[in-house]
């Protein structure tokens, strides 16, 4: 699928300059001294350029959470166990969960879709994690879940046991460097799990070596990596702006961008999280984070903590007098 | 007024300790990880306790801005002229500025207060910023702000033309240091006005030497930093949480901590600005701040971004089930 994934990413449209421009125009002479809200400023541009419009705002932010199981999961890479997943998709629909708190206050649609829940992927150690056939069903549905969305900024999250483990593979098999360094406890696995975690981590990078981009995520990602994937391409297509996630969305969305520089152009990184990798991708997207407070939950968690900034940033811009309104010359 | 005021301080109540520690207990058994919010779990217990109850929610935050002139502006220490500290406090009432915005999407109420707009205190290179009778009236006035105030949590901000100058000498006197590491472009001044700042910093450091905390925010600080004192102080005994913004709020709140340790435990760092002498305070104060996006405005701004991380801290404790109501076992 790389190939064909490559040719809607060079086809797809760009930001909207003029609108972008205006922002940053407006944002200059506001009643503040030029450039002191810094990145929020940027970021009313950014969201401009993506919105198609010089006035940009965050009224009806999505978040769609994917979940899925992973064979991994029964090496015991994780502090949890595998039908944790269910539990949690269960818990994310009815309205119990983290991200359902968080989507209620910054006044997020969180649509939450299972790719895989119950129908773990092949264990990333010793096989491919997905088919051919099943990696671009989820990559699909990825698509399809944004596609029919109405909203001006989309937040992707994830749920799935064992997902970290994924992420590292996809990150250490696509960038190199130490498998250590690009590992981390997730949800708090202890030192013998971690040992597990490492090793399977180390088996994935070895068998697969070098490969295309959206074929290491096939081989050693997961199906909720695939629909992510999927999901912030079709962001790109339409195009959308998307707040990323943590380490596994990171992970995800690597991928396209080793594929065609600046398939991530619509995208910011709502937080760093305190995954290691999570560093090291972030690094390699160029992409600093909004927030850097060490949560390491997932659920699109990072992403939503992040939306009211980006709401501010636009309302800073187009709901401040400038200089000129207010009858003042700016000196 | 040290003695005065180290007495209040003394005899301030503490957090609700039972309702902080209720908020950990539940906050370690909902469903996620434990520690997976980290920094914002232990915000949820902050609030709890500084809310005193087990059920913190950020509902009714309320943002007060002091606005005042000083008389260090004369020495052209900023890029803006003093008459522009007026035309902002009009703009803050009328809704024109950044604060004012973003007050709005974050749900706070916005309150500005006048303690010298046109009234010019005395220039701290040569002569103390405020003699005894207005310090202990703009500290009252601070007081007075916050005593009426029906709120959860509590925002400080400032404006003044000049204000920056008065941070660094604040800072510069009480911390020790080099003056010139301490001492930022403030709204941008040029190379030949960052010189005057800086000469003016080191005048004023010479000038008063060692000194009682309060003494030195009376000679080198300013009305709006007296007032935000006060008003911190009184946030303090009631008790009520409170979000600092930039430096200039940093520096005049600086001396209740070194007058009495703890007097700022009810206090949380927003964000952390541009400015070199705030991270010095910060790291002296020792407090993390919420965001770090080299934001430089003050009005209160980046203490207003931060308000959603806090109510989001807090429904991610309050409103997310825990493991047992969900008939999971944690592991």
């Amino acid at each position: 699928m790389d190939e064909e994934v490559a040719g809607l990413l060079a086809g797809a449209p760009g930001p909207d300059e003029r609108a972008a421009a205006a922002v940053a125009r407006r944002a200059a002479v506001v009643l503040r001294p030029a450039g002191a809200l810094a990145r929020l400023d940027e970021l009313a541009g950014w969201l401009a350029g993506w919105q198609g419009t010089d006035r940009p705002a965050v009224r009806r932010p999505a978040a769609v959470v994917f979940a899925a199981d992973h064979g991994v999961a029964r090496q015991g890479v994780s502090a949890y166990p595998a039908e944790v997943t269910a539990a949690m998709l269960e818990a994310l629909r009815e309205g119990a969960a983290t991200a359902c708190a968080m989507s209620r206050h910054v006044g997020a649609a969180l649509h939450v879709v299972d790719v895989g829940v119950g129908d773990p992927t092949g264990d990333l150690a010793s096989e491919p994690a997905l088919g051919p056939a099943r990696f671009r069903a989820c990559f699909e549905a990825g698509r399809r879940a944004v596609a029919d969305l109405d909203t001006d900024l989309l937040v992707l999250g994830e749920m799935g046991i064992g997902n970290t483990t994924a992420a590292s593979a996809v990150t250490a098999t696509l960038l190199g460097g130490d498998v250590e360094a690009l590992t981390g406890r997730g949800t708090g696995v202890d030192d013998a799990g971690y040992a597990r975690k490492l090793a399977a981590v180390q088996a994935a990078r070895r068998r697969v070596g070098a490969a295309a981009p959206l074929e290491v995520l096939r081989q050693v990602g997961g199906a909720e990596l695939a629909a992510i994937a999927g999901a912030a391409t079709e962001a790109r297509l339409r195009p959308l702006p998307l707040v990323l996630d943590g380490f596994v969305v990171a992970a995800a969305v690597a991928p396209l961008e080793a594929l065609h520089r600046g398939a991530l152009a619509h995208a910011v990184a709502g937080h760093r999280s305190a995954e290691p990798g999570h560093r090291a991708l972030l690094e390699w997207l160029g992409k600093p984070p909004l927030l850097d407070l060490d949560l390491r939950l997932g659920e699109g968690s990072g992403a939503l903590a992040a939306v009211p900034l980006l709401r501010l940033a636009a309302a800073a811009v187009t709901e401040v007098a400038t200089f000129a309104e207010w009858g003042l010359e700016r000196p």
